[in-house]
């Protein structure tokens, strides 16, 4: 499991950045209409699951790995995920 | 500047993930087709110098909010930065 899970803090300077909130509202209408629970999702991307549901709230400002990992568990390319969210 | 530039060292863990260093080639091959130096992108993207050079060679797990800046610097959306990198 990935080890940011431990510290799933929201990030001071960027938790609630439009851009993250954004790709949090993509990743959740995207996971619920595949029928995905949050833990089944953060199972799947190798991320926490309190950290996964940080990712949907836009408290963390994901680093381009841990996109690759949560694009891949929702079978789209990072690219894809940030062009669903507008970015 | 973004503060992470003063610990500008390659990520331990990420430092020549091929997506990283895709990335690093695209944001590269992008800036020297548009004649700008990698200083110049580092000042437009808010970003230190040396960050910017490790990002290039593929050593730093930049976060979004950083591949925002340095797409936003070379005029090119996340998505496109991504795409263009194979991602």
């Amino acid at each position: 499991m990935n080890d940011i899970g431990r510290m799933a803090k929201p990030s001071p300077t960027h938790s609630g950045n439009p851009a993250l909130v954004s790709i949090g509202e993509t990743v959740r209408s995207v996971r619920t209409k595949q029928g995905l629970s949050q833990e089944g999702l953060a199972l799947a991307a190798e991320l926490d699951r309190s950290y996964m549901g940080g990712i949907e709230r836009g408290e963390h400002n994901l680093t381009v790995i841990n996109l690759i990992r949560v694009s891949g568990a929702l079978g789209l390319t990072p690219s894809e995920l940030l062009k669903k969210s507008r970015l």
